[in-house]
């Protein structure tokens, strides 16, 4: 039986996506910077702009699905708007990106507004570029207002000294973290048709950087990223690979079940490389969004892996489900499951848990299905709705061991101590097959800890 | 402005409900018991049944959404499909109830409905009935069969013995529990017209028992619920009265956010006391489905207050939405967040996370809009989709202390110390007016505790 669950943590779907390194390697086209401007009391690095070397870089985003969103999400999306004139603003033009840390800027009000559009002009007037061609993150402290003095004074010392070597994204990559306790980079290369014609090929950088996810601090907010490419591309077209990309891979991301009022993601494209044109459906969008989706995965990987108070990274790898939403909203709920979470924590195979979280199983919202490329109609009939399971098909692994076999009755007799020892390592993988179907889906978490809620019960505010 | 928010717990629409008494009274038409039949290796009581002193009772039940069903709720759906020729399983007629409890009977393929059957045949055989007026309760371990001879011999004891007397229901109280720290009993009594016209009346009793709620103890299930009433009513009508009741109160409890393969309720009206007809929509029914209410909305208020690890009980009252499904989608969001539930625990009045969580609040799946009274096709439109907010309307108050107003922009100055000695008390309330429209809702948790994530890490399987 365990042959035809396989070990790995990647389900059909994702083995087609490119190797991915470690590192924040700056694609061309871009400088970048970071560093202390004081509004965080800790000191550390709080204040980071990455900007284009030269015009404007096409850019998507997904923003917070949170009704109470901050301030830079407001503003981010507006000027989006303005680039590109498509009122959903989530694509258009930019050629700078600001993010301040320690103050989250949200639930601040019209001030807040206000305050952001200071900061953009600040950062407008140092890069010598339009407003509306500067992008907002901010994360931190919900409910505070922006130090704008020190912001203009960070500004001062940093945009000089924005650079295009790979040290100054890791300074930006540094500069994004609240209490991440590593900064996270990602990299990778794909080869795309040359712009003269199909016997030629470029190499295109598809590089990200991220700060860790869920509320974390007590009052804290948001999970951010920015994905950079030397890539030509149209903003609309990118944005039709961001939206499935997010939605396989972020989307699917759960370290305590909430989004916050500032969740950010943003590529941008500098076109530094032109390639044949990436129109939507050709082999180099296809290349290109297979590119950006292994960078988001691996960024949510470790964004999971440093949930606050985790352990291990945890991971759901569904197959067989009766389609891709489906598979999706089990994995999500296994990784979601208190109790599964704190099993995982216990080292202990507890397949009771992982059935009974997996029969919670909510397919997504509307927009998430749309995100993830079905049709309104079909993502209207789907959304809210149990997921498809039959317990006499369903088949749960726990760390390689088969578990669970509903084809053979149920219970499995498998060895608990080898379980156990398995389960004994950074990474947790929990592989359901529904045995309904074709469909994959995957899912990134953490476990449950007693660190966890100590760190966020303590009185701070 | 604190004026505006008062410090009830209750929206205005459940202040129409009759108040309860936290005592077992049976209904008159009922004789119940309960002992420890060797289930459970502790030697704590386990097995109860209820049954009714002369004929069928009518009955109404409300099972697990999960889709990893077990066996007893399969052959109690089957039996009310039987007795009332409706397919759903949702009502019909019955004259004895079996509860077991230290063994889910879950996750035991085709031999554990074989092994339900027997319970059947067992208890039938000792009460003199028809298999199919039996119906089924069991909680415990998932995956394990249960002790068949131990279930027999402990129903030779049992039978003979079962009361009227108010003690015979605190012995079934008893005998549900599973880690619950304290039995759940509840009653009030309300009164219906008489049988003979408007001018006279009859007075109702309805009693509630139910057992904790979680996937408590590692591979452990289960919320269960009896109600018995004396009142007359058919099983269709009482179905209609239970499904809103349990919407707004069994479905607004969360305790970890997992609905466990078990989970069931049952209403069994023994027709002892006839009143003029219980007819869907008469005054009669208004008031029997009132009492129904307030019958498991304090059991609820038990369950929550009694969850693993728990130290609080945690109501969220949302005033001011759109509608009633939208406010209660927020109390969900607001007594599930992980980081509210923590903040609760230290007594941290973090309207940061409250808003936060109130901005991911998702309105409730159909079959749970449809059992709340939408049309078809209203729940269809609304299910799954996010709640209405507005942050610049939104008040937020903390153990009766207004600590965010966005009439006023935001974050208000109020006086922490004070606000943290109010949130040390046995019940935290937190109340929200999204001012926005006339729903009202409320939902029912408890804080996230160390000792929860110790409890439910232990390696136990």
């Amino acid at each position: 039986m365990t042959a035809t669950l396989s070990a790995t943590s990647h389900p059909a779907s994702t083995t087609d996506l490119p190797p991915v390194e470690r590192r924040a390697s700056l694609p061309a086209g871009f400088r970048a910077g970071g560093l202390a401007a004081g509004i965080k009391a800790s000191g550390r690095p709080d204040l980071a702009v990455i900007a284009t070397t030269e015009g404007p870089a096409a850019v998507a985003a997904v923003f917070t699905p949170n009704a109470f969103v901050a301030a830079p999400v407001r503003r981010s999306r507006a000027n989006l708007a303005t680039t590109s004139g498509d009122p959903r603003g989530g694509f258009g033009w930019a050629r700078a990106v600001v993010s301040t840390s320690g103050c989250a800027n949200a639930a601040t009000g019209a001030a807040g507004d206000e305050d952001q559009e200071r900061v953009e002009g600040l950062v407008a007037g140092a890069l010598g570029v339009e407003g509306t061609h500067v992008l907002h993150l901010s994360t931190g402290i919900i409910g505070t207002r922006l130090p704008l003095n020190r912001v203009a004074a960070g500004l001062d010392a940093l945009v000089p000294g924005l650079t295009s070597d790979d040290s100054g994204f890791d300074a930006a990559a540094g500069a994004l973290r609240t209490t991440d306790s590593v900064a996270k980079v990602v990299s990778t290369t794909v080869e795309l048709p040359g712009p003269d014609g199909a016997n030629s090929t470029v190499t295109i950088t598809v590089s990200g950087i991220a700060k860790g996810v869920g509320m974390i601090h007590p009052n804290m907010a948001t999970m951010l990223s920015v994905i950079l490419t030397d890539a030509a591309v149209e903003p609309a077209v990118l944005w039709g690979l961001l939206r499935p990309a997010a939605a396989r891979t972020w989307n699917q991301l759960s370290v305590d079940g909430d989004t916050s009022t500032n969740d950010t993601v943003f590529v941008l494209a500098s076109g530094a490389t032109p390639s044949a044109p990436v129109t939507a459906g050709s082999p180099a969008a296809i290349a290109l969004g297979g590119a950006i989706e292994a960078v988001a995965r691996d960024l949510a990987r470790q964004q999971a892996a440093d949930g606050e108070g985790a352990t291990i990274l945890l991971t759901a790898a569904v197959r067989g489900a009766r389609d891709d939403a489906d598979a999706r909203a089990v994995a999500r709920a296994v990784v979601s499951s208190s109790l599964v979470k704190a099993a995982a924590h216990g080292k202990d195979p507890n397949w009771g848990r992982i059935a009974g979280a997996a029969g919670n199983a909510t397919v997504a919202s509307r927009a998430v299905l749309e995100a993830a490329g079905l049709s309104q109609e079909a993502a209207a009939a789907r959304a809210g709705q149990p997921a498809t399971l039959d317990p006499d098909h369903l088949r749960i692994s726990i760390a390689g061991h088969l578990v669970f076999d509903g084809t053979q009755g149920g219970p499995v007799d498998f060895d608990r101590a080898m379980a156990r020892a398995a389960m004994d390592a950074p990474e947790l993988v929990i592989e359901l097959n529904l045995g309904l179907g074709d469909g994959t889906g995957e899912a990134f978490g953490c476990d449950l800890t007693e660190a966890y809620v100590i760190e966020n019960s303590e009185y701070t505010t």
